[in-house]
């Protein structure tokens, strides 16, 4: 959920060592009669998940790592396919030897999510009943059945206990829900920039990304598939995204009110700000990795997200956690997940006595400091992991 | 530049009196050929401009308000054109017999900005050369273009002096311009939720609104007259901007995250959160009664607009300011024009050594606050003017 994702990221330093080449796997679940039931009682089924792993397992079985992605990023988190990929995993800065989930010492599992475009079924998979792609009639998903989804293949892996689960963004509200879930196997859970629901302002943001995916004529109802996909609303979308990504004060750092052109700024729209020129190339080149109809039912899924579904509050909600330890952390100028939605998380686990370290991190770079603040991360995420032992 | 613009706003509390029925006027400039020369050296001609009063003219004419208006409203700022109205004009509760800009004791002027489409020429305007809508063929106009257009207005009403120029957001930009190029005549502006310039992230927020209508099939360059308009397009822009308009925390307390369909909305995106629903509604209301055009048009020449340009800085440029006065308040909510930049016009006013008067507001309603808080500014701006005298 990010600038910063698969390989657009200026984040290529890669001081420490790599988990060097790897593969993404798929695993499809056959349940009888081969549906999945989801959260809101429609099923769905077979189920691919596309998942990667850096490290190895070790003989206790307790040196599991998940790792949970955002909005579009994918399975693969470290490493690179071939050495000629241009840019390795989109957190590798993350994994690896030495790195913050330190691959010499844990076994990290990363898997697309449900509803994603990414090898994991989703809308662009193909329906099994009908042999064309799901399209817009694939069920609406939420974050709880990307979790349950997540679990199947834990159990598949033969895991049985999860030394820490991680997330930034949407992927902290999946690392929530697993420790809600299944809070007897999950011994911490990690979040960044996340949130026990999304504000709304959010909701409202992604309307208008929605809406503007809906109007393109191209989306057809969201049969687009062999067709030309509507790329045009999915840019606007996309555009929307990007500037709820970073700050206000990075806008003004990075871009301030430089124009491509200053003679021409005068005469005619076609000459633009240095900030709109960015926004359309972030917005053409993510029409070419992601799928229209995957983006609406993902952002749908952080939008009926809410940590305290079924109970009174969030502190109620909390009593399911049984977790050693939990480690939140929000960043300063974060506008779309506020330090105060992090906050409210540590009270409700204060509330219950669970162990919390939390991080307000100072940082200029919006709700992708998430990526960016890697260096800041990896100090207090190899502490709080080493404290667990 | 606002949801409370227009008769859409839940303001119409009108403790003190009206002004009564009010009627719009238009005069048309002939300028020798006809044409106005613009900031960027292209023409434009015959230009109109539509425009209310209200308040008598004193014999000394020195009592003479400017009203300058945001993105979409009009010269329509106080009374109604008749008794079955449903709202009154857009500023009804700050202009009128014992209200901040006191009829009884001030001539107030309020025409349509240049570029618009409510009776001063803009694109919807049919250009004299072709027979038809400018669309756009329409030059590009700035903030400057649209004072030198009102100067032309003034000086056709025989007015020679103004005690004070009045705008909020945009308003405030034709404010200081006004207090930049007329220097002489100005004895005070007051700039209510404004800036010196627009910040990336507003430019950016631009963006994504004006690509949304060029995006529109409809749009078809801009000649959509007597076609269907790009009413798609034009209210994804609208919506992006109602966001702008409202804080987080107006938001949580005015919508939350209230379904207005709770046992669907994990079964359907039809089902929506009351913050979609009023987004679409806005979003349907204004392509009622604005043009795209003119919507692209008036953002861009917002993005445009610099107090410092041709100056080496803001203090630079302000030497030029001789107001006796300046009033400057912000609103600790609005991040569409945060604080900080009324903060770095009183610096700059400072800096020349002009008295200001800065208020920064404690508001809940984001940049509506501008219109919201009108019980507030009405006290600090009748103290203001007081003070003039």
């Amino acid at each position: 959920m990010s600038s910063q994702e698969l390989g657009e990221s200026p984040v290529v330093i890669v001081d420490k060592g790599s988990v060097g080449i790897v593969k993404t796997e798929y695993h499809t679940f056959a349940y009888p009669p081969n549906k999945f039931v989801l959260d809101n009682d429609e099923k769905l089924g077979p189920i691919t998940v596309a998942y990667e792993t850096y490290g190895e397992l070790n003989e206790t079985m307790d040196n599991v790592i998940l790792i949970e992605h955002a909005l579009t990023a994918n399975a693969h988190a470290a490493g690179k396919h071939s050495p000629d990929e241009k840019y390795p995993g989109w957190w590798d800065v993350m994994i690896g030897p030495g790195k913050a989930f330190d691959t010499d010492k844990y076994f990290v599992v990363c898997s697309n999510i449900l509803g994603s475009c990414y090898g994991t079924t989703g809308p662009s998979s193909v329906n099994p009943e009908t042999g064309r792609p799901y399209g817009f009639t694939f069920p609406l998903i939420g974050i709880r059945d990307m979790v349950r989804v997540q679990k199947e293949l834990i159990d598949h892996l033969g895991i049985r206990r999860i030394r820490g689960i991680a997330g930034g963004s949407m992927g902290g509200m999946q690392a929530i829900e697993w420790s809600l879930l299944y809070q007897d196997i999950v011994d911490s859970i990690i979040l960044i920039a996340s949130a026990p629901r999304s504000t709304p302002q959010s909701i409202a943001i992604h309307k208008v990304g929605i809406q503007a995916i809906m109007d393109d004529p191209n989306w057809n109802e969201g049969n687009y598939y062999g067709k030309e996909p509507p790329n045009k609303g999915l840019a606007i979308a996309r555009m929307i995204g990007h500037i709820t990504y970073l700050s206000d004060e990075w806008l003004w750092h990075k871009f301030g009110r430089k124009h491509t052109d200053p003679s021409k700024m005068k005469l005619s729209l076609d000459s633009k700000f240095e900030i709109e020129s960015y926004l359309e190339y972030q917005g053409s080149k993510f029409v070419q990795r992601f799928d229209a109809n995957s983006y609406i039912y993902l952002l749908r899924s952080i939008d009926l997200y809410d940590a305290a579904e079924g109970y009174e509050n969030l502190d109620e909600s909390f009593k399911r956690i049984k977790c050693k330890k939990v480690f939140v952390s929000s960043f300063s100028s974060d506008w779309l997940y506020p330090s105060y939605q992090s906050e409210e998380i540590v009270r409700a686990l204060k509330a219950n006595n669970i162990d919390v370290t939390y991080h307000k991190i100072d940082s200029p770079y919006g709700h992708d400091s998430f990526l960016l603040e890697y260096k800041k991360l990896t100090r207090f995420i190899n502490d709080f992991l080493d404290s667990l032992k």
